[in-house]
C-alpha cells in the first residue's frame, strides 16, 4: 500500500508537506520524486509508466503555471492520477487548475483545489481510493472524520469564550 | 462492484448518459439518482450516507452554477466522490468548477473537466478506483488505452487521406 | 427578533465581527456558531432546521473557497439566508462569490460583496429585513442612513482642509 | 403586501416575468416600472424614495450591462432591495454581476444569480422577507418547499423509466 | 476653464492626487467634492446637475468596488464624464472596470485605466477636451508630449549607461 | 466642426455604423477610414499624425482582439481618442477591452462598453466633447437626452399594457 | 525547408487548414500528425524526438482544453515550437491559451491568439524564423506584407463605396 | 548573430536581466532600448524599421498593462518578434498577456508567459530561432538542456535528504 508524489519543481515541495502529513497520519507509505514534465520528460515518463510494477497504487502530481505534469503522468500509467495545481504565477494559480483539470476526454486527471488545501485532500483522497480495497484505511477515514468534526465543535467553543469575553 | 451516480437536476441527464456509455464499456454496474443538494437535502444525504452500505464504492456527482452537490454528497460518505461541472449557465460553468474544485481542506473532491469530456473521464477515473481493488478492470483500462490509441492512429490516417485528396 | 450568523471556519470570525458590530449598533440580537457544511453537516443542518423554531428571524453565512454553507443553509429553512463569500484562497474570492451566487432555481440565497464590506452589509440588509417586520427597526435604519450620510460630508471637510493646506 | 419591480430596459421584461411568475403563485401583488438608472434618473429616484409610503415592502430590481440600478434604487430607501443580474452583453453577465454584488459598505444589495434562475430566486426570497412579518407567505414557503420536492421526486421517475427502457 | 473631481470615499484621495498632480502642471483650476453615489445620492446628483452652470467642462469621477458614481454623475449632466476605476477590493479592480465600462448606450462614460495610470490619464484626457476648445492648453499638450519623450529617451540612457558598466 | 472613425477591419464597420447613426443625428461631419495599427501602420500613423490639421476635433477607434489601434492613434497625435472594444474573439472582448482600457499613464484612451453599445456612446461621448467648445451641440445633447427619457417612458407604457392585458 | 504541424485530435483539422494555407502560399513544405500528448504520447514523444533528423525546422503544435500538446512536443526537441490554442470547451478557450503561454522557465513554446487567427500566425511566424536562414523566405514575407497592405486599402476603398452609396 | 530587445518603461529592465543573463549563457550579443509604443512611438518604428539591417536576427519585446509595444515593433519588421507580457498593473499581467497573444490574423506576434518565467523562455527561444541557422547556438541548446535536466536531477537530491532527515 504506496502512494506516489511527484512535483515539477523543488519549489513545491512545502506544497507536497500537506500530502505528507496526512498520509503519515494515516499510516501510508509513499515515494516522492522531484521530476519535470518538460524538463525531464523521459525521467518522468520512466516513473510512470513502471509505477505499478513498482507497487504504486495511486500517484498524486503536484505542480503550478501551464501545470502538465499530472496529464503526462496519466498517459503513462492506469493508476488514479490526482493533480494539486499550484499558484506559482502573477495569475493566483488558475492557470495551473485549467492546465490540470480541463483534461479533453479519454485521460482523467482528478483535480484538487489550488494550494495547501489541494494537498492536504490529494492526501486524503489517495486514502479513500485505497479506503475501497484497504478496510483499515477504510476505518481510519471514518476517525478521521470524527476528528475533524470535533476540531469544528473545539472551535465553536473558542469562539463562543470569545464572544462572550 | 457497483458505481453511483447522482445528477441534480433532469436536465443534466445528457451529461450523465456520458458517464453511462463508459461504465457499460467497462461492464460497471451502476445506480443513477436525481437528486438535489438544495430541494432535497434529507434525499441527498440520505442517499450519501448510505451509500456504502448499498455496495457503492465510488459516487459520481453531476451539477451545473452553484455546484454543491458534490460537496455535499462528500460530506455524509468516506467513499471517493468525483465531480463532473455542468455549463448551466451564461457563465460557462466556470461557476460549477470553482464551486466543485475549490474545496477547503478535509472533505476532498476529485474535479473532472466541465461537460461531457468531464463525464467520460469521470467514468474512466472511477474504473481506475476499481481497478486498484479488482485486477479484471485494470486489465480493461489497458484495453481501452489501447483503443483510444489505435483511434488517433485512426484518425491520423483519416487526415492524411484528406492532405492528399 | 434575533439574527443566526453561521461561520464555515474559525478563521472566518474575523468577517463575522464585522456584521456583529452593526448587529449592536442596532440593538439587534443573535447567536453565531462555526459550523460546516461539509466537516459537520449534521450540526448544520439541525442548527438550520431548527432555527425558525428558536425565534431566528435572518440568517447570515460566512465561508470562503468553495462556500457551500448558505446554500446548504438555505436548503433546510424557509427564513431568509443573506451569504458573505470570503477571500480565503488565492483567486481573491471569486470562487466564493460564484459558489454563493449561482444558485440554481428554487433555493435562494441572497448574496453581498465579498469579505468586510458584504459582511458590513449583510447585517445591514438583515435590519431592513426585520425593518419591514419592526418599525423601531424601520427608525434606525434611516438615522444609519444620516449617520453615513453625516459621515461622507465630514469626510468631504477634511480632504478640503488637506487640499487648502 | 406588495412588491416593486424595476427594469432597467422593456428588454428585460422576459427577466421579470420569472418574478411575476413566482409571485402570482404566492398570491403577492406587485407594480412594475421600466426606469433606467442613468436615462430616467430623477424618475428612478423618485420612484424608489416613494415606494415605502407607496405600501410596498420589497423591491426588485433587474439589469445588465454595468447595472447601477440596484444601487441606484437602494440609495433612495431603507426597503430591502433585491438584485438580478441579466446576461446582456458579450461577457455573458459577469459585468452586471460585479456592478450588482461588489456595493461597497454602508448600502446593502441582495444580489442573485444571473437570469432567469436568479429572477425565480428573486420572487421566492421576496417572499422569505415576506413570510418573516405574514404567516400566510411563511405557510405558502413550506408548500412551495414541498412542490419542488415532489418534482425533482418525479423527474427521478422519469429518469428511471428512461434507464430502464 | 475648470475640471470637477468627485470621489466616491476619502480612501480614493490618493488616487485623486494624480489627478491634482498633472491639472496643476497644465495650470488647470478644478475642485474636488467626496460624495458618494449610494450614501450621499441627492447631494452627488445636486452637484452633477448644477456642474454646469458652476462652469466646470469636463468631470472626473473615481470609485472602486461596484462603481456606479461615474454613471450616476453623467445622468445627470451633459458634460463629459471621465471614469477612473479604483482597485479597492480582493478583486484587484476589474469589479470597478467592468462597473463603470461597461454602460449601456445612451449615457456614455470615458473610462481610464485602473488606478493611477488611470488617474494620471483622466486627467490629460480632460485637457485634450479642454485643448479642442482652448488653444492655450492644446499647446501645452504639445509640450507635455515633448517632455514625456525627452523623459524616455533619459531613461533609456540611463539604462545604457547599466548595461555597459 | 468633424469627427474621424478609424477601424482596423472592414468586418468593423457594422459597430462603425453604430456611431454614424448618431453622428448624423446630431447633424456632426465625419471621414471614416479602414487602416490597421499593425497592416498598415504608416497609413494608420499618418492619419492621425495630420487629424488635427485636417480639421478633426474628436477620434473614435474601432477594434477587436488585441486591439492596439486607439493606443497607436492616440500616440500621434493630441486630439482626444475614444476607444469602441469589439468581441471579435472567442473571449467575448475583453481581449479587445483590457488592451485599450489599461494604457500606461501618459498618453489617455477613453475607453466605452464593448460593442454596439460603447460605439452608440462614442458618439454621444464625442458630441459631449464639442459640446464644451460649440453651445449648438451642447443644446442637442439636452434635447438627446429628453428624447432618450421619453423612450424609457414609452416603453413604461407599453410594458403595463403587456401586465394589463 | 520543411515544417512539421502536430494536432491533438481530428477534430483540431480546420484550424490546421488556417496554417497550411499560408504555408501553400509560401511555398514551404510540410509534414501533419494527428498525435494526443495523453492518448498517444510515446507517438508525439517519438515524433518530437526525432523531428530535427527527420529535416523539420519549425513545428507547430494545435491544441484545445489542457493543451499540454506543445509543452510536450518542446520537452522533446530544441527546435523551435509555435503554439495555437484552440476554443475546444465552454470556455472559449482561454483554457488551452493559459495551458500553453505560462509554460515554466527552461523550455518555451511561443503562443499565438486562440483560434484560426492564431493558427495563420503560426504559419506566418514559422515563415519568419525560417526568413532568418533562408533569403528567399525572407523576400516572401516583405512581399506577404505588401499584400496584406494592398488588402487593406481595397476594404478601405469599399468601405468608402458604401459611405457614399 | 544579435538580438533587439526593446522595453516600454525603465521599469521593465529586470525583466529584461532574465533575457540578458541566458543570451549571456549562450554567447549571444545584444542590443536593448527603452522606447516606449506610446510616447516614442517614432522612435520605436524607427528602430523596428532599421532592425535588420542593423544585423538584428530576432526582436524581444517586453511590456505590461495594455501592452502594444510587441505588436508596434511587429508591424515594422518582418524579424520573428517575441512578446514578454510583465505584471505591472493591479490585474496580475492578464491585461499584457491578452494585449500581446490575441494578435489578429497577418502579424505574429510570439508570446511567453508572464514575467520572468516568460523573460527567461524568450531568451532560449529566440536562441532555438537563431539555432535553426547556426550549427553552434544549436549544440548549444543541447548542452543547456542538458544542464536543466542535471538541475532537476539535483534537486531531486536534495528533496530526498530532507526526506530522509
Amino acid at each position: 500500500m504506496k502512494i506516489g508524489i511527484i512535483i515539477g519543481s523543488k519549489s513545491d515541495f512545502p506544497v507536497a508537506k500537506s500530502v505528507i502529513d496526512v498520509l503519515n497520519e494515516f499510516g501510508v507509505d509513499f515515494e516522492l520524486i522531484v521530476s519535470s514534465a518538460h524538463r525531464t520528460p523521459e525521467r518522468t515518463t520512466e516513473w510512470s509508466r513502471t509505477a505499478e510494477s513498482r507497487g504504486l497504487e495511486v500517484i498524486i502530481a503536484i505542480a503550478g503555471a501551464a501545470a502538465h505534469l499530472a496529464g503526462v503522468v496519466a498517459s503513462e500509467t492506469s493508476l488514479p492520477v490526482i493533480a494539486v495545481p499550484v499558484a506559482a504565477t502573477s495569475l493566483g494559480g488558475i492557470d495551473a487548475l485549467l492546465s490540470m483539470v480541463q483534461m479533453p476526454g479519454g485521460i482523467p486527471v482528478a483535480t484538487m483545489a489550488i494550494g495547501n488545501a489541494g494537498a492536504k485532500n490529494a492526501a486524503i483522497f489517495a486514502c479513500q481510493i485505497l479506503g475501497v480495497k484497504y478496510p483499515e484505511i477504510n476505518r481510519k477515514l471514518k476517525e478521521y472524520r470524527q476528528q475533524i468534526k470535533d476540531k469544528v465543535i473545539k472551535d465553536n467553543e473558542e469562539v463562543q469564550k470569545l464572544l462572550n469575553s
